[in-house]
């Protein structure tokens, strides 16, 4: 058998350390030249494949390659788009199936989240309904830590790291104004099923500041938390909310969902930092700031997490060795061994079993009251925030990878997407 | 004469740095124990003094005082108070005085903006009012950058280093994104009269990135925007926009000023960055994202630029260092000396200069069309945000100084604040 290419593509919002992981199946996949003949990468993630739009990564020097640990964001961009089932959707699978048969793709490495792992389940299985052999591996991804079975999610740690920071940063910032002005300060953080990101603003606690947690896992309840933030203004004279964008009231609506209009009568889509800001100001009378940290908090590699880094790069690297020992439709994972010292072993999960299965908090990592964590909660998320990883800077600025992404030649007709 | 103790305090919005200065003013001070007693610093800024809450910073540790150079926010708290004139208000001078006289204070440190070096301003002339020995030195701190005379000021290249840093790794993440979701992504920045800061997320145009500034200075022109910003993304496929808080129309509106009402009728108080989110998805359809970093990006110490936090330091070293040369009614100010390398020198300005004097930004420095930046500010700026200057991390977040801040001993009858 000659030996085959391999395919790989990041899907979905994209992470501060999304590239170690690239850069770890890459350099992997250099290191097996015997086995693995060329990594391409679809541009824009599975609608390269699709439109065999690849990227020849062998063009890039070992030091680009080297220098994607370092970057944030998806360095051969990324995409929204879940291939729908086999049965409905036959028309993609077999122009995937041309694609990779065009360029004696043998690997699928994919890249992404829950939606991902669905899509990467799906071409598993190409194998088998088409004959074509085709080995698909799952490299986890993404900030949201919602995955099941591995410990956690690369990308999560780094986002972590970045709201804890931020938040200790600014909680000391109205710390010092609360005398005579912003005494409540509220910051926005990604989450819209799970607070995992909100739950990182929990471990200033043991800093000393005073600090509500919103997650979407408890039902909002708006005299509930008033009653919290007056009380903390009123023992501390100050507090900081942490609200993850998907917090809600217990009827589904959405925070952020106030039925807002401007001016024009034009539904003016808002944050859900400025809805709780404005709620404690007219209640508790207190000034307010509120900051939304959006893509600020996944793209910060410069306060990335270097656990975080580590294991990103481990997770790309176990993929490709992975598939060189003949596995296919499955997933490496993080397995915890202990919290303190931190101990950890790759580990593997069938995708079978990772597809559409999304983890939330354990109710048992949220305080009683449901606005802070526990001390399990901080015995989990302590190890995935230490240490750091700095890129290097050249005129005040970190030093990030741009590549070239030079194509591979066309062999196939066009191809429409739908 | 017996030696006269100092009493310093921090004024106005806090920042990365402003400790940094403390821990200047402070060091400088105990090295000269000959001629300064101790250094008494006001619990909440100027409040401190008129109500005799001052803190005896002899009680903090050497390794405390030297923590406070990577500490962000205000150490011992700060305010928002502006006295008024000796005319109008002369009983507050009064209560200064008396507060001096009872602590045996004769040199006045005061840390802050443009209100500030008015009210430092109004002390020094006590000295001849009232015919008690005071020196008013006034240290210059503020994210604004928007003092006179100063080439800069403590505090703005922190920010600075931030908005460029966060505007890079963002436009990164958008960049992948943008083939088939978020193609605008919106920041907003402080400034409210100046675009100083703005104008730093300008320096990631010469790492490829399309980038839109939008500035205090610059009426805003919705169809002159709005087409710059779809020329960006029809060439690149993308765009950033950096708007300042401050941004507005011709007559003087601001931009997150829009008249919006929430479902029950109430005012809402939003930011620029939504508003100015929604007027591209309205007149160009695309996807966007939006951050406002409000407190983050003037509390972020991780980030803190090693040239601005250096310039703190010894910006607060002088101020002691003129204070002992028999100064009064100064401030100490950077003088540049060249842009590449960078050199610069620490002079002195009269407060009579200072007061009341904003800086903005030079038409020079923003480009013919009003959205970017020109060579000259990117001279400018980039010396700036040069060098990295970390804290320590301990369990993944950073050891910032909480000091003990321990009372002196009242000796006046209490003060009631106007």
């Amino acid at each position: 058998m000659t030996k085959k290419n391999a395919f790989y593509a990041q899907s979905g919002g994209v992470t501060a350390v999304i590239n170690a992981s690239a850069c770890g199946v890459i350099e992997t996949a250099r290191a097996h030249k015997d086995k693995i003949g060329k990594v391409y990468a679809g541009r824009n993630g599975i609608i390269g494949a699709l439109t065999e739009d690849l990227i020849d990564t062998s063009k890039e020097s070992a030091t680009a390659i080297g220098q994607l640990r370092y970057t944030p964001s998806g360095a051969f961009g990324s995409c929204r788009f879940k291939l729908k089932s086999l049965e409905a959707n036959k028309r993609e699978y077999e122009r995937l199936i041309e694609v990779f048969k065009a360029h004696n793709i043998g690997y699928f490495f994919y890249n992404g989240g829950g939606d991902s792992a669905d899509t990467c389940y799906k071409v598993s299985q190409l194998s088998e309904a088409t004959g074509y052999p085709i080995q698909a591996i799952h490299i986890p991804k993404t900030v949201d830590n919602d995955l099941p079975i591995t410990d956690c999610c690369p990308g999560f740690g780094s986002v972590a790291k970045y709201v804890a920071v931020s938040t200790l940063e600014a909680s000391f910032d109205v710390r010092s104004m609360a005398k005579t002005s912003t005494k409540v300060f509220v910051l926005e953080v990604m989450g819209r099923h799970a607070g995992w990101i909100a739950a990182a603003g929990g471990l200033v606690e043991d800093h000393g500041i005073p600090v509500v947690l919103l997650f979407p896992e408890i039902a909002f309840d708006e005299s509930k938390f008033l009653a919290r933030v007056d009380a903390l203004v009123k023992l501390h004279g100050y507090c900081t909310v942490v609200v993850s964008e998907g917090c809600h009231y217990a009827d589904g609506r959405f925070l952020a969902e106030q039925g807002t209009r401007d001016a024009f009568g034009h539904a003016q889509l808002g944050g859900a930092a400025p809805v709780v800001a404005n709620m404690v100001k007219r209640a508790l009378g207190h000034k307010f700031h509120w900051a939304v940290a959006d893509y600020l908090q996944r793209s910060a590699r410069h306060i990335a997490s270097a656990t975080d880094v580590k294991q990103a790069y481990e997770l790309g690297k176990k993929g490709v060795q992975l598939a060189l020992a003949g596995h296919n439709a499955v997933m490496p994972t993080i397995e915890r061994v202990s919290d303190a010292p931190y101990k950890y072993k790759i580990g593997m999960a069938p995708l079978s079993k990772v597809a559409n299965v999304e983890k939330f908090m354990p109710r048992n990592f949220i305080t009683k009251d449901g606005f802070g964590i526990t001390a399990s909660c901080k015995r989990y998320l302590i190890p995935l925030i230490q240490g750091e990883d700095y890129p290097a800077y050249k005129n005040g600025l970190p030093v990030y990878a741009t590549l070239k992404n030079l194509p591979v030649a066309k062999k196939l007709s066009p191809f429409e997407l739908p």
